[in-house]
């Protein structure tokens, strides 16, 4: 394993890092951790990265790592570097025959994103994105639940991933790193936190449901003042089937840390999950006591896909790491069979892949475009994206 | 006091008398409680209400109450019909004197709103609408540290009112005398959920901010085959000082009960309540621990206005009557005054009064409205409506 | 209805008054309000006593409504004043022919308390005492399922009750009335903390499971220094069936306020529930989802028992008030049957009576002795108390 | 690293396993994963062990490690066995000059422990038990403000370690590997749920208040008939500074998981937490609000002691594994000072270390001798485990 970006003072590298070996089955071995060369080299004792596979440049890094003996050089690359570069990296990574993981949203714009679902497409390998969320073993299990028509037909998602980390322009501090970069549109791309966490919402909401989208009308806002991309936003999605999704994103909100959490409505029982807790879930039916399911791989409640998402027995909280890890894991299984020349699934993955990363791009771009049409609808069917 | 409305079967009607004598302060002693003359006469043991002041007719109880010596006969009415019913019956007694506490929605439409402000400024009585969740402490307590400054300018909010009991037609059954009236256009007025739940979210967003409003957007849906009103909806307000709020009302939610929360975003700090768990209070700061008020008169940090609101100490649950009985107490405080010939607030009053009521009518009316244009922006500013 | 006790400065007497007339059968007519003739009168007004109903002392009282044509005196005395009052006014008041509601701890020792079961089984009279905890809806519903078998044996509870008002010497400032009283011998009897809400935690888990009391060994203790009594302490109880039974007590954890809550394990199933959030209630089972209930009395899942307690839908708070007026409530009933000469039930009552206040004299008294001999096991089986 | 114990069926070998390379500062490279030869080679590839170092017993482990070059073989060895091993296996290794981070109750009895601790004291070794509850952050960050004296004097301690695994007699099961010699006096120890979680709760309330025992009263039950050890007691300690503590251990409480939760009272403040929600943390004080502290390594509230303790944002929860790992964190720092022929902190570690082990086993013999003296006060004094 390769890890492009995560230097120091950067959040998500370490995460990948972290995720990629709780199961001990990779190890970080070679890295292009910061686009400055010296912080690249820097920053590789934090992650015992050894001095000569720490290189200065991802195409270094490629370049090197394929010149190695095929059983000594790398099996994939993690890209977390600020949004401008996942395309030019993973589509590098993806050319020289390496699986990539990317972080999320995929790329800075649209087209980088159609473009590299053609370069994925083409190149045979193990492409995931790190829609992370996904992976929380309730999550894994809502969806099951779902899809197998437990909830009846979905009438109403209410989604929200409420923070308030950027309450102040933090993007004027030197310090502030991740608030510069993300602030940016050059290095954000047209979305400000409808990009950093309104796509999660947005991706949560379609990976439990399986609903398609039809059209959305969508309204963002800039509370500081001064700031280049949105910090807030509302908008309403309106599914094939008729069903009205309410999806709110804000990093305005005082001391709200990440509180992504959903609501659906079916005909049939009603379920609520929340990241901050994310061992319950409930679900509801009318003239029934409201029903907390805790993660626990032991109860005859718990169906095979929220099973297979646990490590340990329930009331010992899971976290954040190892749901980031069963993203990882299930794009391992997906990597191992191609090592051995099998088959694998590359449209209906358990982990996010391609698809997901062109519709996240695809709802920024249609978000942003709404809303600056005081929320006109606009659709939300994207051919690639509807996997 | 006289009750209209309230017969066997009712809800709200009970809770009027229950509210009204909480403090001791009257005394429920005539009614007209049923459209149905034998349920009028049949339901008034039910309330201890004396025989002979039973009245079979709104107009009756007027009528033989005007004929009592005026230290016999009653100071108010509290209209608790359905909601077709509450024009004619707030109309006819502010024209003979009395003093109205009505419930909500105020009218069937606009116009009998707007008319009925004419009546009430005419009438020099005290005029009272049952937003009963106002009268919560902590909600009181909000509302003056919102209104203080302490949360700064206000940039969102997100206000939900979510319930579950009409996920099936239920109006098709002929016991269930609510939901039959509740969902017939011509006893219940242009909305469903928006005109019996819609409206609470939407006055208590204003009662605790005091933002006036400038438009809205509203996406308004039926997802209960065959019923002839809304049963879930979504809407988008903007506020004249920029700010934002998402308010959805759902009557199709498996397993919720009344669940109204709100959430209010400031520069300064941001708040959050829940009316299923009414003495408590979340403020948060970035940078300080997330804060619960409880409701406690006896603490420093309560306001003047939540501590009135109080009838107990912390930690003894307060809940739903004794939040009604606050809005029943500030209308007697107003009438008490008007009993001495002495001036009492009329637009500002720490009740909702007329002014809410039309507001209530308008906010309605322009959510079917725009509902009917795909979410179209229609202007929420009305003359009377804004106090 | 006549209050004693409840002047200005008081908490529990207004709490009497309200509790009394929230279901419209009752009015507070008549008063001796507090042993200072002074305040006796001043007080009345607050509660809308008629100036010549408004005594000077409890024997005045009786005297005078006895005196009362029988259609026109009061027909119960409710008891509020401190402790060592209870047992004078409520024996002269049963011996008067009147029924009491007296407050707990039901007297100042146990031989008054044994005294007073005499009383009252001569008097023929209705005798309740405010254990109003037992009051609340899903307390009721949980004890009707344990008594019915649905968690199997019982083997523990664990029940706490912790405040922290009187955390510091609050006894030394002349203006804090209540906690003057309680935290003195002569008028709050033995125990402190133990006698006021300790008796109460004891009292729940009785009523609630059933179990009869086999032996105690408790540890008491006085945190804050120069304090007369306890403000803390914990005690095992072993009942009868091999139960084991965790109490614990505190006056003095910061910020706590009125926090009792108890779990119940059985066989079957174990339970959870909590004052403070008084309208759920936690069921588990072994393999199950966690169940929350809610307090709905239209749901199938409630027991006949619970939903005979409700006023209101779901979702709507009833509070501590509504929880008094159940015990209100229930005594009304026995009164009525009473006054039309018929028979009425006297040992197995809904609610708390004399030999639950016997029992809780009991079981201070015992708590007292044992902890006075370093926990040592005493006895817990008293004749009276074991309805 | 080694792991002993840890074939399959087996809990926490695996969790050991996890939190060692969490931080990618060790690798898992060596293993006797099980007394059952064949299971010990056949469980090997599920933790990528290579083959010639998946050894079939601990001596052979250790024989052949020491016969490696220094630079390839282990530093440390893992002791994930049931509690009758521990003692042999971490003698064994200590003897051989390895590191020991050894799972909890240390050992099966008080005289093992004993000479345990003699074992590590001649070896210069670092030697770590696995209370792992203590790594939690915000454990971490309350003990760090509790011996700053944050909290002020501590009077009271509530802590509680509630399962429901147990109810049944699952260990009459021949599947259920972990109820068969955890009920097993022969591999468990003198206790059953106090040896499993009840040193866990006592270790707690020590580690987080650093308060010193002094003596104890316990009572211990076995509710489910034919068991052969305690499946559910309460314990009353009380510290030298007259601190009162009640401890309960259950396994028999249906549907309850990993329920540990303390409650501390301090003439200053009194806080709460609740390892199920181990990223919340509720600190009380009279007059204020109440305050949740989560885990949030930005925020100024937070001390060095939590901070350092935390690896991502707030808002993302950290869980089980996490704290975990913080346990073999503070042990490698220990390990590597000791590497480098550096001085090591041995008694006031971070970590728990063999005091805290000898503490353990004191506590269960003590609990166990008062149980079978119907409670009586025995003790609490041990020389080594006071640290």
């Amino acid at each position: 394993m390769a890890l492009v970006g995560g230097g120091s003072g950067a959040f998500i590298g370490r995460v990948h890092a972290t995720a990629a070996v709780l199961d001990n089955r990779a190890a970080l071995v070679a890295g292009a951790l910061s686009s400055n060369p010296e912080r690249a080299k820097s920053s590789a004792p934090d992650y015992d990265i050894p001095e000569d596979r720490a290189y200065t440049s991802y195409q270094e890094l490629i370049e090197k790592e394929l010149a190695l003996p095929e059983d000594k050089r790398i099996d994939f690359v993690s890209v977390a570097t600020p949004n401008h570069m996942h395309f030019p990296v993973a589509k590098a990574a993806l050319e020289a025959g390496f699986n990539v993981i990317c972080d999320k949203p995929m790329t800075l714009t649209l087209a980088e994103a159609e473009e590299l679902y053609q370069v994925v497409e083409k190149s045979g390998a193990v492409f995931a994105v790190s829609h992370n969320y996904t992976g929380y073993p309730l999550v894994r299990m809502a969806r099951q639940m779902i899809l197998d028509g437990e909830l009846g037909e979905i009438n109403a998602i209410r989604v929200q991933y409420i923070q308030g980390w950027l309450r102040t322009k933090l993007e004027d501090d030197a310090s502030q790193k991740q608030a510069a970069w993300r602030s940016d549109p050059a290095k954000s791309g047209a979305a400000g936190a409808y990009g950093d966490i309104g796509t999660h919402a947005y991706n949560l909401g379609r990976y439990m449901t399986g609903l398609l989208p039809d059209k959305v009308s969508s309204h963002l806002a800039t509370f500081v003042e001064g700031r280049k991309l949105d910090d807030y936003g509302t908008t309403v999605i309106r599914y094939e089937n008729g069903a009205l999704c309410t999806l709110t994103a804000s990093q305005i909100s005082h001391g709200r840390e990440n509180d992504l959490s959903i609501e659906i409505d079916g005909t049939k029982a009603a379920l609520s999950w929340r990241q901050e807790n994310p061992n319950e879930m409930i679900i509801r039916k009318n003239g029934e006591p409201h029903k907390i399911y805790t993660r626990d791989p032991n109860a005859p409640f718990m169906n095979a896909a929220g099973v297979a998402a646990c490590r340990i027995p329930s009331g010992h909280p899971e976290g954040f790491f190892e749901a980031f890890a069963n993203v990882y894991r299930a794009a391992f299984d997906a990597m191992a069979l191609r090592a051995t020349g099998k088959d694998f699934e590359k449209k209906d993955t358990i982990y996010p892949n391609i698809h997901d990363g062109v519709e996240g791009m695809y709802f920024i771009q249609q978000c942003v475009a709404s809303s600056g049409q005081d929320g006109a609808w606009l659709p939300l069917k994207h051919e690639v994206a509807r996997r």
